[in-house]
């Protein structure tokens, strides 16, 4: 079974914690095992978001993640990536894994935007998807489904 | 069956939403049939944040919502309140519904929080349970768990 890891960074952004939910159900369909590592903040989030943990199986903290992490332990990565700390987990995490990347970037701030998605150009060739989201999801959501159709 | 509606307003804050998934789970687990009313906005991302609808059977638009109700029509009303425009939302609602009513007060500013407390206590005699929760969702959590255990 292929294995996909989505990386969750501060969850100070009100689309994050349903889009993880979404992209973890849409990866589980198409027959990924997923498994999510994040910040301890953005796990409570997604504790509370799924009580029963019916979409998110696999939770682990991202740094307890990132020791354990070789090349090869998983076949895709995919990151939300709207703070500059979550820059750099993705790009430490896609260099270890050097598999199959996506990064999903969004910021409500225009030029933000573009500074995130530029410090993800500069260091990966990871496939970018973006949006300007903040509260609305739909954009991300239509890109993402895009995306993860041509993997 | 015992009905109940959340109100949801505008979505900026990132609990919000993984607290109406938990809110609706808690009160199902209850026995009661749970309705969420929301803005536009607010019900993007809670089908984004519940794919298939495991959680959340029930939801309406909050104005198309507030046209058709009247005293009776729920047996238990709950509020998320982090906006101007959810304190009258909720006002308005208590006040045609009638009936046993929670307010779920947060924010991160605390006069603002403040404010909205007060808010809702000059205009209802509602339960109010509120936090400076912003990205944290325990605080929250843990007191609507306090205040649904007595209802």
């Amino acid at each position: 079974m292929k294995k996909a890891l989505i990386l969750l960074g501060c969850p100070e952004a009100p689309s994050q914690t349903p889009m993880a939910v979404y992209a973890t159900y849409k990866l589980t369909e198409m027959g990924y095992d997923v498994h999510v590592a994040s910040t301890p903040s953005a796990m409570r989030l997604l504790e509370v978001s799924d009580p029963e943990g019916y979409y998110v199986k696999n939770k682990v903290d991202i740094e307890s993640c990132l020791e354990n992490l070789e090349e090869g332990s998983f076949d895709l990565l995919l990151g939300f990536v709207h703070k500059d700390a979550a820059v750099s987990y993705f790009v430490t995490f896609y260099h270890i894994l050097n598999t199959n990347s996506l990064a999903v970037v969004f910021e409500k701030d225009g030029e933000l935007l573009d500074k995130f998605i530029k410090d993800v150009q500069e260091s990966t060739d990871a496939t970018i998807i973006s949006a300007r989201a903040y509260h609305n999801p739909t954009p991300l959501r239509v890109k993402f489904d895009r995306a993860v159709s041509k993997l």
